[in-house]
Order: structure tokens, then sequence, then C-alpha cells
């Protein structure tokens, strides 16, 4: 089984809420980020993925909090490929500090026609790339 | 069974991404928007919510995307509330466009101490002013 | 002089930072989000304005903070115009709590081609109907 | 005359606006985030600066933007300390992708109490550290 992928950033000082943690919907965000940060390292660049026609939009997505981030804090978000389809690419991130898991989501992307946003296959070079990160953990 | 609580918004210009649709983090955005209003509307503020000793922090969420929401769109935010345990309150928000469903999702607040973060009993004056909005649809 | 355009918001809870105040940039953003209000009460929508083959670019924004603004806070921007060039529109919005100023900005917004974003002069239609707005203060 | 501090970040898929390029207000977002980076590199970390008793809010904040940023894009956020008063520092950021300049500001931060505030000096052994990246131009 492959380690997953991972994107570290820091947390800025905006991304946190009223309670001073970070807000719950920049999580989400967060994977997003470590997606497309994913997807840039297997293809070159995020470009090249529209230049072969194809995209990706979120079609479900979840997470569970379980401890909160703060202002300044150094996150791992790591993002384990569980399944690859025909047109989805379903990943299961965790949020990580220095060890400890504080969030951990799953989220569906589906591929779609970047102009038009209707779903098509996954492009074989990118199917081809993303396939030694496939942990199928939970598939 | 209660007709939801709704927060009717209009999508602001930097809240969509780079495929210019809404950003799917900020769905989850707007759904604590919307719980942020229920909330206030039931105690005339949100700070009443604060003096007596308690918040809310978001423990799970999962959202699945139908189709998706544009700049200058306006938006209603309806918000069942499936469920009011001890501690926690389970809403079911829809995002709705002229009638068409854009988004719907699940999401746990758990009560907290504001200062601590500390799971804590719902205060009574917030339970019995959130039960006439309790749907039971889900629970 | 005309009253200036009034957009009335609410402070979310996200948009503050560490110290539990409004994060500087969104209130630039909460100013961008008043000059579409105002462009939209012109036009009837948004769109209209695309429709006519035209958008605006900011091209220069500056602001002084005299005091933060809060979490759930209502705030009032308003938005006067200070002046309507060939292609240029200049307000100086301010950020008001209850009479109480505090924010006070001035933005420089340029008219372009919304596909090409190069600069163009401001359509007939829009400028008419900007005028009754105009204050000339600073001009 | 030193080398201004720079962060290099990448544009974010949700960092562009309706019209597809950087959202202006997120241009002060990244001038915020570069001066945090600053603070902390000559503290260690930015808890230092708060335990020391200090803390900056903005007090006012410019910037004129000559060419767009756009998803995915590097950016080099150049900070040239421009003067370090008794209680303020004043830095002009330029926004530079491939070296050509997309954005240049000013911005006055000033030296706060954490819990109130309230102004106050620059502690001795901030003002000691920044004093190697004072450029002096234009004060």
């Amino acid at each position: 089984m492959p380690e997953p992928f991972v994107h570290r950033l820091r947390v800025r000082v905006h991304e946190v809420d009223a309670q001073a943690i970070v807000f719950n919907a920049n999580w989400f965000m967060y994977f997003d980020v470590a997606m497309g940060e994913l997807l840039r390292s297997l293809l070159g660049s995020y470009g090249a993925l529209v230049d072969a026609g194809a995209d990706f939009v979120v079609r479900e997505a979840m997470a569970r909090f379980h401890a909160p981030g703060r202002f300044d804090e150094v996150l791992d978000i790591e993002l384990p490929v569980e399944h690859v389809g025909t047109s989805s690419i379903v990943v299961t991130p965790r949020g990580v500090r220095d060890g400890e898991l504080l969030v951990e989501g799953r989220v569906v992307h589906v591929c779609v026609d970047p102009r038009t946003l209707v779903k098509r296959e996954i492009p074989e070079a990118v199917r081809e790339r993303l396939e030694p990160w496939v942990t199928g953990i939970g598939a």
C-alpha cells in the first residue's frame, strides 16, 4: 500500500473563525488545495489537465472534526486515493498536526468537460498516473 | 411538520472558484452562516448564546452537490433541524435556487464552553426555542 | 449633494481573523460587494452589465482603519461616487456601525471588456444611471 | 540597501473571483500573510510576538493593480520595510510573477497590546531584528 500524497501548509491568519480555530469550511478548502497539488504533481501543471479537456468538480464531501487547528500551525493534508473509477476519484483526506489526526474526510471528485461541466471519462493519461497512488482502503 | 428556517443570500463575486461556480467549501460556509442566523433568530443575538456559557462547533459535515451556484444568484439556504440531543444539534441544510435543489447536506453541531471548547449540555433556554423547528426527518 | 448608496451586511463568523476582528482584506471585499450591489441596482442585474460588453476591475484601492468590526455586527457600507470618468469610476466607501466610522477608503474601478479585460469606455447607459449618484467630493 | 524579504505562494483555486483573476481583496491578504511570515522569520514564531505582549493591526493599506494574477500561478510577495517608527511599521509590498510586477502596495502596521488592541511601542527585540530589513525607500 503506497504512502499517501501529502500537502503541507501553514494556517493563515484569516482562516480561523470567531472561535480562533480553523473555520470548518476551510478544511474542505484545504482538501481541495491538496487535491489540486496532487493533480499538478502528476501532470506537471493544472493547465495540462484542462488542456486535455478535463477538470474535476466535487460531487460529495464529508469531514469529521476531532480537534481544532489554529493560526500559524503547520498542517499536513494527507490524501489517500481510495478509488479511481471511470469518471470519479475518491479521496479520504486527513488533516494532521505533528502526527495528531485533527480532521478526516472523504471527497468524491467527478471528471467533467471544463467548458460545459458535463461529466466525462477521466483521461487515460491521468488515470495511469493516479494508479500508483490508489490505496484501495475503504473501496 | 414545521417549515424549515431559511436564510437567503446572494453569491458574492469572490465566492466562486476558477471554474466560475460556487467553491465547494463555500457551501459549508453558507450552511454555517445559516445556522448562526437560526440561533440568532431564536436568542435575539449570537452574544446571548455566548453569555449563556455556550457556543457550537461543527463535529461532522457532509454535502452532496447536484448543480452549481454562480455569481450574483440568490440562494435560499433551508435549514431543517433533524434532531436536538443533549449536546448536539443535527441540521440537514439544502441550497435552493428558484425551487431547484443545488446542494444538500448534513451537519452535526456540538455545544461547547466558549472558552475551553469542551463539550457541554445545550442550555435549556436554547433547547426550548429549538424544539418548534425540529422536523425529525431522518432522526 | 446626493445621499450615497448604502449596502448593509452582517459580519460572518469566518470574516474575522485570529485577532477576532474583521480581517483587513475583508473590508476591501465589503467595498467590492457594495460596488456590485450599486451596479446591480442601477442595471437590474450584474449580467446586464456584462451583456453590454462591460465589466469593472479594480485599478487602485486604499483604506484607513479607525476601529475594528467584529463578528455578528451589522455594518453599513456607504458608497459615495466621487467621480465618473471616460473609463473609470472612483468611489470612496465608508464602513459605518451605528453611525460610527470604522473604515474609510477610496477605490478606482476601470471599465474593461469582460473577455479580454482590456480597458474600454463606460457604456453610455451605465454612465447615465451613475450620474445622479456622483457627489463630486474629493474630485 | 538590503534585498527585501520574499514570501512565495501559489494562487489557490478559490482565491480568484468571477473574472477568473485573483480577487483584489486577496492581494491585501497576500500582503498580510507575507508580513506574518517576516515577523515569524525574525522571532522564531508568531506566538513569540504575542508572548512579548505585542501584535500588529493594519492602520492603512493601499494597492495599485497593474496586471492580474491567475489560478495556479506562483507569486512572489516581496516585502520591503520602508520605515520602523516607535509604534508602526511601514511596508511596501510588491506582487511579482516571473519578474513582472503585478501589484504594488503600501501598508502601515501599528503595534498593539494583543488583548486590548491599544497602541503600544514596538518591543525592542522586534525593532532590533527589523532594522536590517529597512530599506528607507520612500521614508
